[in-house]
């Protein structure tokens, strides 16, 4: 099977909503967009033996290599258009694209994200994709927003993923799930426009993606450890390792935000509707850096903030 | 150095013109689009040991993984905006880094085209670049616009990157340029809107890639052997070596198009404008398929007709 015959039977899925010239050119030409919107960009890119191990179902790995930068999106407020994928493959193996992009396409096609181009090449096992998303002028939720008073939201459970990989073979279905099947939170990003101020989605930890959130908005953070919503495996752990875990694993994709307190109804609601549980987890502070307090106030030490892929 | 240090020292230039949130965050915000225009994305993926050796000189590896991609806008008639990098490198080498963009930013400025976002990740080196270009709504010099009757051009020199691999360690220092760092024919393709009917950017060798406009365009194709500007390095070659490289080669990232005849004028008086020669080579036929004319103008048979990545 050749590259061109490889594109036709996997990626080229005829007739473009998203464009004006699909699969098939130089390049893909978008509609031209809604008025008043603009282009959220951005990219991950994942190698087998790091982001996933060799001989991972292909399945979850399409799922994933998409789910990390529709997260992306959701953590701006951008509704998802497309995305291009650049894969390099052993080899053209046809079982392993078959499950790739049925674990990718399936998700794609619950986001309405349309694959609009790519490039296949021989090498090491890597996937980049680049994913274009929509969002009106001046509402995308950034880093750089919080304000001192501010309550900080996170969405969903934490370091379940992280277990998984802690656990390793002995990891149950629901922490193999979060790891290999993160849900991008993109219909929360959305309905967050105008109520949250400040946004990140958990990717590496989440003291350290809150870090991002207080070195960029110039202000302190501090999270209430016992009002941190883990994971129920967490449970099973020696409580001295649970904190590392649900604070520091990484991998979660969901959201963390910071709006102010007048918000918390509409967003209590939001939660509700999405069938999402929201919590609130702590404040923003005047100062820098951020601080992790036990069940009585007192600052938590931790050994590791966030995870880091060249530390 | 970690992840977000590499970034900042390497990859973060300050202040954006093309976005209006640009390194930083979850995303890149694009500015909203100029009225009329649309957006051109292309993506091209390159690995270590497959488009580069190991040991490539870093300031070719990042002009050459920029350049593919500015070669697809142009061949699309598409004005550069902005790009994305996912970088896959087995370890933080500064000095890599620092020839790597210095080779890239070099190109990039020259198109002012930007770079807004992107993942760093350790692994087997692979640089994944998706590109973003603007050109007017309905504008786009397409593949499957050419038209029986249409003169056959291309820009430039064919062969001489082909050649350079040909020849290994013994190549002359211009093929080595033409293979390393490749001149995307950018402001050809801006020109040639309104004028060219189909256009492509010869990546996979002149016969194939001309292959992909017959196919889309549902037309055939006459190529005339004496007519090829080939590279003069060809010129030291045994005779029956010359066509393979300089027909199915590829590496030449010149743009090959189709126009009326009557544009002839015009178009000349673009390549006169810009320096860069331009060569009617045959003619767009009905039926299909490419034949290639010796000087007697009896169709030559060929051992291949492109670079196929999986084949």
């Amino acid at each position: 099977m050749g590259e061109f015959e490889l594109i036709r039977r996997f990626f080229d899925r005829g007739p473009s909503r998203r464009c004006e010239l699909g699969i098939g050119d130089d390049c893909a030409i978008l509609r031209p967009p809604a008025p008043g919107t603009t282009l959220a960009v951005a990219t991950d890119m994942l190698v087998e033996g790091r982001h996933f191990v060799a001989g991972a179902d292909p399945v979850a790995v399409g799922h994933k290599a998409l789910a990390v930068n529709l997260s992306d999106l959701a953590a701006m407020g951008a509704r998802p258009l497309a995305f291009t994928l650049g894969l390099a493959l052993p080899q053209a193996d046809e079982r392993w694209l078959e499950a790739f992009t049925t674990g990718m396409f399936a998700l794609a096609d619950r986001h309405e994200c349309e694959l609009i181009g790519g490039d296949t090449t021989r090498g090491p096992r890597a996937i980049c994709v680049t994913v274009l998303g929509e969002v009106p002028v001046g509402v995308a939720l950034r880093r750089d927003r919080a304000e001192p008073g501010d309550d900080l939201w996170v969405s969903g459970e934490l370091g379940g993923a992280a277990l998984a990989i802690h656990l390793g073979a002995r990891a149950g279905r629901c922490e193999r799930a979060r790891l290999d099947r993160p849900e991008p939170r993109v219909a929360l990003g959305i309905a967050l426009r105008h109520l949250a101020r400040a946004a990140i989605d958990i990717s590496d930890g989440l003291t350290g993606d809150l870090g991002h959130i207080c070195e960029r908005s110039r202000v302190g953070a501090e999270v209430d450890w016992p009002a941190l919503p883990c994971a129920p495996g967490l449970g099973a752990l020696p409580e001295e390792d649970r904190p590392g875990i649900a604070l520091a694993g990484g991998d979660d994709y969901e959201l963390l935000f910071s709006a102010a307190p007048e918000n918390r109804s509409p967003i209590e609601a939001i939660g509700a509707r999405l069938g999402l549980p929201l919590t609130r987890i702590g404040r923003i502070v005047a100062g820098q850096g951020v601080r992790v307090l036990d069940a009585r106030g007192r600052p938590m030490t931790l050994a590791r903030s966030a995870y880091d892929h060249f530390a």
